[in-house]
């Protein structure tokens, strides 16, 4: 039975998924695309069952297939659909099935027509790609070469799908997804809130009572340095009623976290910050020691930053601070560049130099030694304004990594707080001035 | 038969790698474990045989470790060993062998220590932990509260390590890998070299003569944007004579790819330039528009960094590279800010503001959209000394990241061979002046 047909079962579906490649198992590339596969399919509110590595080997290929199908209805293979000889998934695949491959009209003709666009003769070699298992029907790939494969057996069902990441979600979008939604016996929908400065304990503290009180809502952290996502899901049988049951959901923890809601987590920090200063028409200019260009580099990632971000300076040298800021000599004799007030007059200088509305400044210790008997996670922020200027001081732990990492979502998100009027955030310790 | 006593058995080891956690199945971890294991093992000359992700039921985990030791000589399942609920690695293991769990005397001893060390009541949920399969036996962990496992079935063996990556590592060095360096019927000899600006193919191109007239050298090649990495490896009966035949590839490597090789893969290529500033006593300040601010911080990432780097500025608007760095306003207006001469003056003006010795530039156009007319890709360098200039243009292919994270290559990389004399890089178009 072919899945279209069977969209009346309304029991849970169960996945297995195959990637497929000796340099997954040998640890030269993570195998980011089985979680691809599982975050997308958690967002149609169906489970995977169980995951495998397996090596470029046709016969060891047929017996995961053979496997996988007896735990699952719906097995995926990702990788090893290419041109060379190590790709080996199609002849794994009609191993298993015991039939020959033979080559898809449709799908030559797609390849051609591919080539001949991009200009380039086609060669048997590449015509390989559409020698697919007797009995299976290709699914068509729209930035690759390779299509992928639908092959049925009774209720169960493979799918092949190419290795490269953005092929693989090509044809799992084309042809794999939408047969997960005619078949499953239930929708559901995913809302997740970025947070920022608040410890995964802390968050999930907060959120324990509202939790208790609504068991139909899954909640899941998830931590990266000073940033926790919220990922709220629910499931249902009417994906309108479920949606309506996450929005108040997601309402409820917007006003239980409060101000550590920095905004969906599909935008990052900076993304958001920029957002911000666009709508509010506003432009920053920003002033770094301890992070050392991260901020700039975060917020020039984001296309459209140009209209707000002005530039930078990366006053690595204590002298910088001087000659290209302006913070005072004496200053810097007398306290060293890790010091809130160096930090003050380097988001004034930066402001002033780039015409800015506002300048943002870090100084502190990233280690790995201590400097000028300043312990290391020692961090400055400033920001400077026309009319006012704050500091704030925190104290972070971790390896230089983590907390240059730490001090770019504490400085973005103090930009954040001071673009939208709030005092700072938790761990913060503010002196306002003017 | 223990491990210990299988040391003659001089047959490649088999291992398979069961990762657990509901985390990995659904996509909100990447199994970044079973990778390093993969690699960890792979150094020691041992391949991973099969790779699997199950979730945090009982059942499921010791039907996999049923499934494992019929494939595998080896089994080791990594993360569930934790205190709460979910952690049930130790129970599968348990129903796997038939046996009950009791509590091991020596990790009961020591997870007394380890809290009473960092000053914190030990709790029953704790000792869970120590809680292991009778016949059994405890490894040590120096970084966390969870003890390693190793259990004996006949000459085959299954191992359980923490889910943590830190904690992982510790327990797979102290009580996995001595057991398998007994093991393996061979040794195995790593090299890796970073290459920058050649593309994969002609890299591959370049050392297929020399490829096909050494079979005895495994290559693999590991790319990344601008980046590829060739990682050669050896196995025999002797390290010594293994090590002394991968140094010789590794000469002749070296000579076939000449200037394109930066040093050795564990070394990023701004750890490198950072050395090699450092060797020859110079500093560098640095102008950024298309990277805006990824250069400073790549090479701020790198500890000792501030003895070279004085600093930077991240022009990002027209005006600042007037205002800040001195460009002609008349060059300016007339080809805008995507120009080499643009890029010269960006260099010269950071160097002298810096009082650096040599003043790197980028400017061009990252996307999504073109600017004045110039196409997405452009890129234009320049690297300002004392007594010369160059400026190179490069046209990339790629979207607005890719773009940038090339640029920060190419840059990186003209930098380096100017410390080296050397000229600029393949795909780089230089002009000379001065």
């Amino acid at each position: 039975m072919s899945p279209r047909k069977s969209a009346k079962s309304k029991v849970p579906l169960t996945v297995c998924v195959i990637a497929v490649g000796d340099e997954l198992l040998s640890g030269f590339k993570v195998n980011t695309k089985s979680s691809w596969i599982g975050q997308r399919l958690g967002e149609l509110g169906i489970d995977v069952t169980a995951g495998r590595v397996v090596s470029d080997q046709v016969d060891v290929i047929a017996e995961a297939i053979a496997d996988g199908l007896k735990q699952c209805q719906a097995v995926i293979v990702t990788g090893g659909l290419g041109p060379t000889s190590d790709d080996v998934t199609r002849a794994g695949l009609a191993t298993f099935a015991g039939v020959e491959v033979a080559r898809d009209a449709r799908a030559e003709a797609a390849l051609r027509a591919r080539f001949e666009q991009i200009n380039r003769p086609i060669l048997d070699t590449h015509l390989v790609q559409v020698d697919l298992p007797i009995g299976s029907s290709s699914i068509p790939n729209s930035v690759g070469s390779a299509p992928g494969v639908r092959m049925n057996f009774d209720d169960h069902v493979v799918y092949l799908v190419p290795g490269p990441p953005r092929e693989m979600q090509a044809v799992m979008e084309t042809g794999v997804v939408p047969d997960f939604v005619r078949r499953r016996s239930h929708f559901a929908v995913t809302k997740s809130l970025r947070t920022a400065l608040l410890p995964e304990t802390q968050v999930a503290a907060l959120l324990a009572d509202w939790a208790a009180q609504h068991p139909e809502i899954a909640i899941a952290y998830l931590p990266s340095p000073a940033e926790v996502v919220v990922r709220l899901s629910a499931t249902g049988d009417d994906t309108k009623a479920v949606s309506t049951v996450l929005d108040a959901a997601a309402e409820d923890v917007r006003e239980i976290l409060g101000d550590a809601v920095v905004g969906e987590a599909a935008q990052t920090l900076a993304q958001s910050v920029v957002a911000l200063l666009t709508a509010a028409g506003r432009t920053v200019a920003v002033a770094e020691s301890l992070t050392g260009g991260l901020i700039a580099a975060a917020m020039t990632d984001v296309p459209g930053s140009s209209a707000v971000l002005q530039g930078g300076v990366v006053s690595y040298s204590t002298q910088s601070k001087h000659d290209l800021l302006g913070v005072e000599s004496a200053l810097l004799e007398v306290h060293g560049p890790v010091h809130s007030g160096v930090a003050r007059e380097m988001a004034e200088g930066v402001r002033e130099r780039f015409q800015a509305d506002l300048g943002l400044a870090t100084t502190g210790v990233a280690g790995p030694a201590e400097q000028d008997g300043k312990p290391v996670g020692t961090l400055h922020l400033a920001i400077a304004s026309a009319t006012s200027e704050v500091d704030v001081t925190v104290h972070l732990r971790g390896d230089r990594t983590t907390i240059r990492r730490q001090s770019v979502v504490h400085a973005l998100d103090l930009l954040r707080r001071t673009i939208l009027g709030l005092p700072p955030g938790p761990e913060q310790i503010p002196f306002w001035h003017g």
